[in-house]
């Protein structure tokens, strides 16, 4: 029960169904003094927002964020802030072939299965739209985090098996909003989109991974033994729709090599103690250690397609269901400012919680 | 701050240094009634026990538990449950050497930065020692799961480059713990354990993957949008020392499917509605579908090496640091009844959870 | 930080000043298939509004709830309800006085001492309105809570010195709301007008008690020892503006008397254990006993006196303070919804969480 | 479910019955480098604890501490602390005549309702034993708020009808700890030691009240709308064995003033923006306004006397409880440290929490 909030001081509620009136959230505990302004938010909401581009859904919102509370004069109070971004595209009719029959892979049997109702128009509460209510509440906790100097930055870095060669620190990730599939390697990113295009027009969809890079952020972030750094970003990662896996530093290929290679020497650069090598992620022993901290998150193909597939009802007879209407042929390009989003809510949360680590 | 508890409403909360008087737990909101035998406790604790076999630490600790409270006449009476394990083999002048230096890839660095004083005999708080407090209250609630005809079984699936081929449907897991691996694949066995003696004699350590998998669980556990059962299930596994990844079902192999094959098809198994695969890995939507859960945990190679190693001091100061007293040459044996443990007190709590999804 | 959730399984977060947009709730944790008409939420709501009666206010705001989430075809569905209250009678200019200047024993002082900054308007979150979001979702908490026979009644049982003699045995209930002041004994009742009436026209304000009474309640609910169910009732009253104390059972008079006459004796009636006297209030050891749960709230005089009063502004400099506009000469007669809807809201969470008493 | 847990930042949960092996405590979230002497720790625990006079229960437990983790070279080291107090004078033979029967207005009877089963020797978990756990945590809240300046400490002020006259202005606290019944007032301390050594006489118990004091306390502490300072702080103090009342400020007496009589006016001594008087009980909105903050705590007389009382067993059948053993003829003397730790820890959580109260 009561799913619905993320993070211990700097924490979020969303509430909302897909086609319901609204969907929104309310910050608690953002520090007083924060300068917000709602053009930032509105920002990161349109890099999320559906219709953007052609490799995405051509479901048209606008996802304009409204301020109920929290802001006052251009500052936060330090009272709760409401967020609401009212629905607009509202075409339930799509959904009423699904009303009794279960998609495959999506939640429809599950939520039945658990609270014997469910609004099932768009997928209701289970619906990724849901996201902007994260990434809204997201661009205020990266605004917080840039009083600290720390910077989130997202890429696709892989679509099915088209991947980037090249590591985080090769790349120049400011050139990550330059094409459509957000891919900060042009010639890959080129590849991506064909790839994208060639699905969609089989009525199919396409997974891959998203990878984060957050930069400057300080030494000291992560409370043991659970509240991990890394463990409440895997948390949170795992919490996004679609997410199927979430590797940080050297992940699962570092599971691969011995001890003698894998280990991070420290070196004093100037001064700094710093580590040689960063297959740590940035995180030791669940704590930030001044590093670039990088993830990985794994996203299944989307289940909606465009294409019959057997199913059953409610009853348990069979049904056969099609995606109706506009959706993503790959989650990949609008789950990046989702996963920044996330990451920025648990560094926000860390950073509160790290004030109190001495007396 | 606070980061020692987990759990909502099966919630544990853990102390204890590695070299420390004693290691323990606090178990609250154990629902009453239950049985609980000490020797049940017992038998997890020495699944996980250094010194249990050639191919683990040798270092001797019987681990052996007392129950100071919550327990009356052999049942649980829903009061907290504290149970307490002494530490006996504490060698703390192993560690005389490490007070001011820092090892590669420990936590000793991260923890002077976050804290400014650490304990440093055995790593302190930050040793993999505090998981036996885990183990013991995940005794408990294995046995509340058994109420409910859930089990969970774990096994090593890979070390190294060395792994099972087989997926675990395939598997006898009543064999995983016939040998010292605990792999119940015996020839993949074999070959692990030979890898492990030989990497042991190089001073070296090595990495790999545990597989979990939970049999029985119900349809409706999971909380969306947050305390998805798989992210809660991903914190858990991440909060453990050495893990470095998370993936469910299809995981990462699945992000380079498309969706008209990764989907699972649902029929009607003799009036019991069921997935024909079992890609999601027995969850949907972030609510478990009542198919088997399965999911595999990443750990790097064990920091602590028995090979000199470049470091620095709390001062900046060159320091070389090399493993004294007896370490694990490999972290996946005794991660098993770990990751068992971690994935128990998940199902445990949310399956008391989801006792309330419906008036 | 992050004070605006209420509850742990039936949980509430607010937001909104008196004179933003709006005010709100989200209400997470409500079993799914409760019906939910929301002309009930109105009319508790309706109890509560300003404008109600010459003894009250004369501020008018409909306080118009509207659902944005959580329900479908007139049944909860699990997920969050969203409800939401626009603000309408904004006369902002009202308190263009105050902007510097703090009001004798309001919270402005205090607000600015910890953040800063505030929103000066009409008390900005500290106004006594963020109070009408409790009652919305305590609304929702009672329909819960019928379901289960827990019936919930507060009328005023003193205004100043003018108090109701009869103990809440010999009340009938059901007229508490046939006056203006929501008393339940008609004599008292005129009185204690009169005295409002007259305090009124004076320019200043008065005080007194609300009585709540819980009839219906099964044994078992309350979590010792800190989760006690008249600790958790005495947190929920203390939380409502101006409330300065809490009594239950034989309360402060019982610490008069010896332990043989305070002693409730068991005895058995007709096969159900039951005591003779009830000076426990329907409480021992932190949990229900079946039977009725009684307890007192103690209110002081509104702050907000049409009088002028020395004060200072944030400089420092003497400022003088006379309340404008349209405020309460007597918190009480509004204040019963609001303790209804607080006590609501703590048997609801309580109902809920000792679901999970025994295995 | 999972109650046993106290404050969110600054955090305790304990465990233990009153016949078990131990009770303890383990203290989450206190921040690292903070100086601990475990004889101030024992040092409180002795004001505690029974036996000490002999107008208390003469019951003999040395209620020695120990600490088993979280402390190291005298410092706190921001993992959790582990404090173990063993129980020694188990005569549980004393209590075999209520493991069916009742006792009257004890807790026998609840915990048997919600649970089905208790440990029934002293009262086991309801025991007020328990609290000795509150008192050693708090004593570490305590040694954190001095260095912040902040002093509590509380006192008997009335024992049934004795009450001392003077405010806690015109008392000298320090004179507190100089009599049996710790009140600061010689003269009224003679004769409620009398009242209680006649009343024990007769086998009989006798209540009353315990004022607390808070000075030094900063503005700023609470966190509105639910956390306000005072909400917490009764929830802290209801949940006191025996507490049935909390008023602060004014309290109930105040809610026979007028406005205009109760207001508390600001002034600027040096400087300083203070109120002229402090009816606000040094809190506002829910905020501490740097005034002194006090409280008073009712209690009402021990249930367990030394006669003959009717009641029930678990089958409803009749039965006669008489209390043996060793008891408490007056339950405030000992109460006074138990109400300053939990002061105490309330103060210390929301002076952690109000650190981030602004970017």
């Amino acid at each position: 029960m009561a799913g619905n909030t993320f993070g211990k001081l700097f924490r979020i509620t969303t509430y909302g169904e897909s086609h319901g009136k609204a969907i929104g959230v309310i910050l608690d505990g953002c520090p007083a003094g924060l300068d917000i302004a709602v053009d930032s938010i509105q920002k990161e909401l349109d890099r999320r927002r559906p219709g953007q581009s052609r490799i995405t859904t051509q479901r048209k919102e606008s996802d304009t964020v409204q301020i109920l509370s929290g802001i006052y004069e251009g500052k936060s109070t330090g009272t709760p802030i409401s967020l609401l971004i009212p629905n607009e595209d509202q075409r339930s009719k799509d959904y009423d072939h699904i009303r009794a029959a279960y998609r495959p892979s999506h939640a429809d049997f599950t939520y039945d299965s658990k609270y014997g109702i469910r609004d099932h128009r768009g997928g209701g509460r289970s619906s990724a739209r849901e996201t902007a209510a994260r990434v809204a509440a997201g661009a205020i906790a990266k605004m917080l985090l840039e009083t600290a100097g720390i910077r989130i930055q997202a890429y696709v870095s892989r679509v099915a098996d088209i991947q980037v060669v090249k590591s985080h620190e090769q790349l120049d990730l400011s050139q990550t909003e330059s094409n459509l599939v957000r891919c900060p390697d042009p010639e890959t990113a080129q590849k991506m989109i064909e790839l994208i295009d060639r699905v969609r027009k089989e009525g199919d969809t396409v997974g891959g991974v998203v990878t984060c890079v957050v930069e400057g952020c300080p030494a000291g972030l992560g409370e043991p033994v659970f509240d991990k750094l890394h463990a409440d970003l895997a948390k949170a990662m795992l919490s996004i729709n679609a997410a199927h896996g979430f590797e940080y530093g050297s992940g699962f290929d570092g599971t691969y090599m011995r001890g003698s290679e894998h280990n991070d020497l420290f070196e004093n650069e100037n001064g700094k103690i710093r580590t040689k090598t960063n297959r740590s992620g940035g995180i030791q022993g669940g704590i930030s250690n001044g590093e670039t901290i990088y993830f990985n998150v794994g996203f299944k193909p989307i289940a909606t397609i465009m294409r019959p597939q057997a199913s059953v009802d409610s009853e348990g007879q069979r049904a056969e269901v099609k995606g109706k209407g506009r959706h993503d042929p790959c989650v990949l390009p609008r789950a990046v400012p989702i996963v920044e989003a996330m990451a920025a809510l648990v560094l926000a949360d860390h950073w509160l919680q790290n004030r109190n680590a001495r007396v």
